[in-house]
């Protein structure tokens, strides 16, 4: 775990307890690997070995860099509401993903806010509606460093209920 | 195994040898215990239990969702390659996913060629340039039979190389 703390909330711990239920409610992040291997409260990275996510052609396959893709997206909200106190069912709404080339190794999927979505505007909306939606943009690099998957996704968070 | 026989091709054997493929040669399959349930030349069904594919809030995994969705699409071109003599590489280029509804159950995903695709433009451009490139639709349908997940994906075939 690499990360860092921003103004006073410890990302990694959120982190690694995030990571932790991630493996604990969704069964097939275990067999994936998956690890969440840097977070801020801008951008997260999270991480799976090559091997139990390879494919046919000895790279990685297509839905397990969808699922990691998405999922860096999901935490990057899940986490950013947990450091300013808010616990809301975040969910994917739509997805676009490019296969530009193979993955032939260990992976890393790094997510961030898409251009032109705001914090501020997604937390207002929330805050006066119960619901905010954001776009986000994440990665998975090749070999050479250049995109090789790219995701962009729509998300929707809901404050839970009031008691 | 539901299926038929179309023109003399047996696609219940080869989707048969193709489902032993895929759960021998892309480990998180086996997780996910994918199954090739109908088979055509024109549409195929693949199948998941909820249970493996479970996420934190009881209904299917985005990613097994994503996941099954393309390999629903990639199965219906390989199948109708092979029944058509042809050995291929197939790749998904891209895709557009819709999460519109949570599937709350064991799930079928399928998948068939988007409006104005066409099998014969497919082969004559293989035949020619030794590549052809096909979109392909595919959903999930919910509990009411509506689509809760939808996919849209190109994907491209290119012919193995003459030894």
């Amino acid at each position: 775990m690499i990360s860092f703390r921003t103004a006073g909330v410890d990302f990694a711990r959120l982190a690694t307890d995030l990571e932790h239920e991630i493996l604990n409610d969704i069964p097939i992040t275990r067999t994936m690997q998956l690890r969440i291997a840097q977070a801020d409260g801008d951008r997260i990275a999270l991480a799976a070995p090559l091997a139990p996510n390879v494919n046919d052609k000895g790279c990685a396959f297509g839905g397990s860099l969808a699922s990691v893709l998405t999922l860096a997206g999901w935490a990057l909200l899940v986490l950013r509401m947990r450091a300013a106190g808010q616990e809301c069912e975040v969910y994917v709404q739509d997805s676009h993903l490019k296969y530009l080339a193979p993955v032939w190794g260990d992976f890393f999927a790094e997510a961030q806010l898409a251009d032109g979505e705001s914090w501020e505007a997604f937390f207002a909306a929330l805050a006066s509606r119960g619901k905010g939606r954001l776009r986000v943009v994440a990665s998975v690099a090749g070999s050479d460093g250049a995109p090789a998957t790219t995701l962009e996704a729509r998300f929707v968070a809901l404050r839970a209920k009031a008691a």
